[in-house]
């Protein structure tokens, strides 16, 4: 095990009608004037904003609402939004709806109180300073309501990046299971897959002597296993739902990926195919994760055959542990197929002549080195077969 | 699953040689003046007191000093910490120990702030306020360096009683799994246990539908499991040593315990044995857990059932689960008793004809109502029935 810092210090407050405790927690955590900040009509349909706005004054909290995020959120919004603030003196941002809204609250949250241009931070430098984030979650999946990162993708050359910093963890989230009951079931499976390759990103590791967070890991991708075709089969199962927005939350504060090295590569693969088509990042990542996985296989046998064993229940093949290492990855493919998730670029709506452009953009898009590093390192070649496993 | 809170902030950091960044570490929290508190000669005689030292004065940081805390730590101490931060203007506690210094450096965090007598805090009043406590942990058990809890027995009338309160949970915990190195392996062995029975009482309970976090408990037990054999056989594996601390950190922050009722009964019975004799909490509870197991077997066989499979890798018996159930019992009674703890009233030390006196005061002590309550409810009969099974 590696050294490392793990602070994860958002409050999270789960369970049914938690949503109107917003306000008692901004006030707890030292807002006095809010930017509800959200994505399209679902939230103000189904009457959760209402609620959240309600719970808000009753508080005597004021605010201001922006509306409009898409899925792999744009730069405009958040430039739109930072002038917002800064001209309604906004001390606190409370993102209603999922990974895309609460990683455009980051960034706005980020942006107001730097003078020069938010999406320096998405270029490398550190997020230190931002106003206070708080989040109520609609959708089990992105992990952000947890995490000291925001993804933002910038409309000219559609570049998608990341931040960090331990400024844009949200001081509070508020998990309510019943909120996520209403998805359609391609989102809810999307979700799934998303958390799902957030664990296993993280169980692919180079680092030794980590079976703590390897155990974790196990635990968090067996709960998936167990709950996510209740879901589909049910979407009003609330317990699936609580059990697996616990898991997608614990997947993804890194308290079971600290002290090891970890993979990502199949998020990075993935980030182009949903750059470019605008695909779900969970149905990309279904795609993605078998391909990768397969290719990573010979740079280590058993731990794959360990996760096979270990979190799909295959039976060790003593003689042949490249058979079972193999029969894990096929497990998880049969998965997530069962829960209705695409196979192959054409499922997902990809084309094979694109790749060349993909593989130029992921290895030499702004700045890149022609190579990509996690659990082993890959160049052109290696990626344009893993794009090619795909089709 | 239930409704929850769940907040802890503290931020952990992990690994070799991270006691040197105490200093560091309380500037970032804001102490200016430290009141450091230990136990014994180990913390001075190994060098890691004059490294801590070094580590404050390198920050302009003073500090003033207070030693002497004990095993089940006392009221007595608590008294004059709380004298002496206030005649020394302390702003910061610094722990540098194991569970009972740092539950005594919480307890006098909250007393400096506090008009009135702080044992209050233990006859149940909520901490609300609290100096900030720092930790520099010394041995992987109590899981006090990430809790909102403090235990202290105060002298007259041996009471051992808890408090709670988020302002004591600590700033930050250093976690250097190289200062559990040196501790003798009984020491050692009584940690595990306290960490396994953390994790037991959590995984029995009435909640229905906590696949996620009976599948954390699981991982961290079958982590214990793996590693606790390892740092037995060989002192200073340090890899075996770090697996065992994050476990016991993850243990008791209570995101493996989160939305489901919990056990304690064994804590409760076993307070009475180490209040009784000042025998290792960790030894009482290898005496305790397997008497309050066996008692609380038929309430539900089908979980004991599901421990013995899931954790100590037991066959099923379908058609006689209790038999599964009671194996996965015994498999715990054994790997104790492989480790070098006490299986007995004998082995620890306790006597049969103290079993009244420790039923009246677990039952009747301090204002109780002649019934505790856990996974079951015991009354007099119970208790005398379970610390008979230990003898």
């Amino acid at each position: 095990m590696e050294n490392f810092d793990f602070y994860s210090p958002t409050c999270f407050v789960f369970g049914k009608e938690t949503e109107n405790r917003a306000g008692e927690l901004i006030k707890r955590f030292g807002g006095s004037k809010v930017l509800i900040h959200y994505g399209g009509g679902s939230v103000v349909r189904s009457g959760l904003l209402d609620r959240v706005k309600s719970s808000l004054s009753a508080e005597g909290i004021s605010f201001v609402e922006l509306g409009g995020v898409k899925p792999n959120p744009r730069s405009g919004l958040v430039y739109e939004g930072i002038d917002l603030c800064r001209k309604e003196g906004v001390d606190f941002l409370l993102a209603v709806g999922g990974g895309s809204t609460i990683d455009s609250s980051k960034a706005i949250a980020a942006g107001v109180v730097y003078d020069g241009d938010f999406w320096d931070f998405y270029q490398g430098k550190r997020i230190e300073k931002a106003l206070p984030v708080g989040t109520v979650l609609t959708i089990a999946a992105a992990g952000s309501e947890g995490s000291g990162d925001s993804v933002i993708t910038k409309e000219e050359g559609m570049f998608k990046r990341g931040a960090s910093g331990d400024a844009i963890r949200p001081k509070f989230s508020i998990l309510n299971p019943e909120l996520t009951q209403t998805l359609p079931p391609y989102q809810t499976a999307c979700g799934i897959t998303d958390i799902m390759a957030h664990l296993y990103e993280r169980y692919l590791t180079n680092s030794k002597d980590v079976e703590v967070t390897d155990r974790l890991i196990e635990a968090l991708l067996l709960t998936m296993i167990n709950e996510g075709p209740k879901v589909i089969a049910d979407p009003d199962n609330y317990q699936a739902r609580a059990n697996i927005m616990w898991a997608g939350t614990m997947a993804h504060t890194n308290a079971c990926g600290v002290g090891r090295s970890q993979d990502w590569l199949s998020h990075m693969i993935e980030h182009e195919l949903s750059a470019q088509y605008d695909c779900a990042h969970g149905a990309g990542l279904a795609v993605t994760m078998p391909a990768v996985f397969s290719y990573e296989l010979s740079h280590n046998v058993m731990r794959f055959a360990q996760a096979a064993v270990r979190i799909w229940g295959c039976q060790m093949d003593f003689e042949n542990p490249e058979r079972t290492a193999r029969a894990g990855i096929e497990a998880l493919r049969n998965y997530l197929c069962s829960i209705g998730m695409p196979k192959n670029f054409a499922e997902l709506g990809a084309k094979e002549e694109d790749i060349p452009k993909m593989v130029q953009s992921l290895l030499y898009g702004d700045g890149g080195s022609g190579k990509i590093s996690g659990f082993i390192t890959l160049g052109e070649e290696d990626c344009t077969k893993i794009y090619q496993a795909m089709v």
